[in-house]
């Protein structure tokens, strides 16, 4: 064993510390420089060696941010920052699908950098491309905290379980909407009551399109999909609908049947025809599902594969502190030497020249139960229109609920569950009431989640 | 960026399978060849090379274990198994703390292979010093299926939660007992009765001692904070206690309260003196956190880093399946090359040598809420004599009940929750109260796990 040790130390001692440069630096890139102060001696002990920031770059230079950047070289030109002699990785923060943030990762990679970003929606849309040319260049390319902020999911996935065959991937993806949900569940009020409230407590965007209309959930499930089936990133075949039409109705309701409505992005491999079925959706939750119980900005990801049964990862889904621990996992994994060898090449699990192009599977003959909720004037023969249409359609209903007023003109809500059937039916007997002067609104319907 | 790209395919094209030899076939050794088998081609992809099977040993050659062994080479002495050239893997699942298993252990490390086992008894008695073997000999010794099963949560400390300081980690470790209590909680029977179930079912050993008297429980944890804490492994210290005493009515009573009843696996540094406290006791955990719903043979961890917050990792604990998983992916770690540069060097996230030596942290200091349950003689003063105790000692009585008879004998039960307290005064409180005539067998304590 001799040369083996003498080999091994070697090898140790010729460790120089990672260098590292971050662009953007608001709240996300605060927390990677405090957590890279805070931690740097347990991070020298298990990364092998220091890792160091060399330079910064952001929008405005004197800002407070609540860290100490003197210590850094400063970039105006975010160019500039990826040419940096003295940079190994490359962390970009600066978020937005395209413009600076897909400028500044090109370049890195160009310039032979790592790169570790957070960003899903340049994931989403462009890590294909990315992918592609840093396997090329032989550099990593690393994205853990761009899903599910501090839970190691990617790796979850990519690593941990990588022996098995995954079969459906699903979870509660976006913090925001699982806040407002959870919220609208403890307090019994609407929905543009507690969004207002999210928004004034920093838990929601001024603009929260991306979250509540479930852009950004189907970002990340598009990313874990691409990882979990070994196919490319289909972010446009992602079925999304958001959370803004829910009522507090629906929740009191859902509750007294059981369940809890949680917004799930579920992936999985048609059974029938073999392509991939994504969908972004608010679900019914059932009591005892271990999803039922992960509450306010919580997220939490089921995987399951054909050998490991069922794996849950669960955590902080965003926030500074959560995602600058996955944003320096990377880069621990940078500076440990996973990069060697096959690692650089295997973004997603496997290179992205070897990716299947998996047709997105249409929904109409998956199987499910459904929860439909009506509001519709208070007349007589209404609720013979619906059962009518349901009946046309080949909807078999398990329950219905008519419930009190809704609003103020005289309508009303019904709720109902149907048994297990296929989707298409449901769509086709909602077709049939379309245009009904009876319908004061558009129904809503949600699935309900099995087990 | 052409003589990377270049490089990258030469590096691609030359890597050859990577060859297994399997030591001990029974349930978990047929798992990871059905796994190998069914799995083959996307762990190629994967793994960037196939991975082969290329010797096996066991006992009984003949034995049916439902997966053909004709296509291995049958080795009968697993000293010749480590030696083979055909060999770059060993995986070790013949089991046992020392015996044939460590030899065979320190065999394949001394002819240069890698070493894979689910052996969490080796691990916790031997663990360092077959790193400090393997990290020699510059080879990767992997043991993600020792604790927790198919979860991957060595991977989940050692690499996602890389980046900060855990302050605490605990969980459910042990399928075995999680099954009766959860049993014992849904039907209302006996901890006998349901272990003669369990082990009916084969959820239990002929031989339960180890599951029940929390030393497998005991066995994991400690491995979990070597990784955790960077401390050596330290499983002598593991303040250890089984759930046999465990009665019916301590369930109910735990339920009336609003908790359930689990084995927690738990280690901690201690805030006063910076000591590691390890403990595995069954505790109640109320309804509302996360390890409450984790029923059956099931498996939970929660870490709590000091950047990425609370993240839960949850799965099968055991089993054929989830096991070969976490057994097949340390493997695919080492085929993809994770052994390279420090990799191979960081068995416990840091290398063996750099593991500090904290001191076990005594309990008497902690605080904490605990419920005691008393069985006493029916008479008079009984309960002032043990209320006096508790007063005398400083302990502070939340709640308390005396419930009918618990046997035949004219004995009734008594139960309490203190307030928070150190729980030094509640030892000192039962000392009171040892060889008191009231008491017709030792309390039992266990403690309320707070959120």
């Amino acid at each position: 064993m001799a040369e083996h040790s003498a080999h091994t130390d070697t090898a140790r001692a010729a460790r120089p510390p990672l260098r590292i440069a971050l662009a953007g630096v608001g709240t996300v890139g605060a927390g990677v420089i405090r957590l890279v102060e805070t931690n740097a001696g347990l991070i020298a002990r298990r990364a092998g060696r220091p890792i160091v920031v060399s330079a910064v770059c952001a929008r405005d230079r004197h800002k407070d941010r609540g860290v100490d950047l003197s210590a850094y070289a400063w970039e105006d030109d975010m160019t500039a920052l990826a040419a940096r002699d003295d940079v190994d990785v490359v962390v970009e923060l600066v978020g937005g699908a395209d413009g600076p943030a897909l400028m500044l990762a090109r370049n890195a990679i160009a310039h032979g950098k790592a790169l570790v970003t957070a960003n899903k929606a340049m994931i989403a849309h462009h890590g294909l491309q990315l992918a592609a040319w840093a396997e090329a260049a032989g550099v990593p390319m690393r994205f853990e905290a761009a899903v599910a902020g501090g839970i190691p999911v990617i790796k979850g996935l990519r690593e941990g379980a990588a022996a098995n065959a995954i079969e459906r991937i699903y979870g509660i993806l976006n913090g925001t909407c699982n806040f407002i949900l959870s919220t609208m569940e403890d307090t019994g009020r609407d929905f543009a009551d507690v969004l207002a409230e999210a928004q004034a407590k920093g838990f929601a965007e001024a603009d929260p399109a991306f979250d509540i209309e479930g852009t950004d959930a189907a970002h990340k499930l598009s990313i874990l999909s691409a990882i979990a089936f070994g196919t490319r990133i289909d972010f446009a075949s992602v079925d999304t609908a958001g959370i803004a039409r829910i009522l507090a109705a629906d929740i009191a309701q859902a509750d007294s049947l059981g369940y809890v409505i949680r917004l799930i992005g579920m992936a999985e491999v048609d059974g029938v025809e073999g392509g991939l079925f994504q969908r972004v959706q608010p679900h019914l939750v059932p009591f005892d599902h271990p999803l039922a119980h992960v509450d306010g900005a919580t997220n939490a990801i089921v995987a399951e594969g054909n050998f490991s049964g069922r794996l849950l990862f669960q955590g902080a889904g965003a926030g500074d502190g959560p995602t600058a621990s996955a944003v320096v996992a990377d880069i621990i994994d940078i500076a440990r030497g996973y990069d060697a060898g096959f690692e650089a090449d295997a973004t997603f699990s496997i290179p992205v020249a070897d990716l299947t192009d998996m047709a997105p599977a249409p929904r109409g003959h998956r199987l499910g139960r459904a929860y439909i909720r009506f509001i519709v004037a208070d007349r007589p023969g209404v609720l013979a229109e619906i059962t009518a249409a349901m009946r046309d359609a080949g909807v078999s209903i398990e329950s219905l609920i008519q419930k009190g007023r809704a609003g103020d003109d005289g309508e009303v809500l019904v709720a109902m569950v149907t048994h297990e059937g296929p989707e298409a039916a449901v769509t086709q007997a909602l077709r049939l009431l379309e245009g009904s002067e009876s319908l004061a609104a558009p129904p809503l319907v949600m699935q309900i989640l099995g087990h």
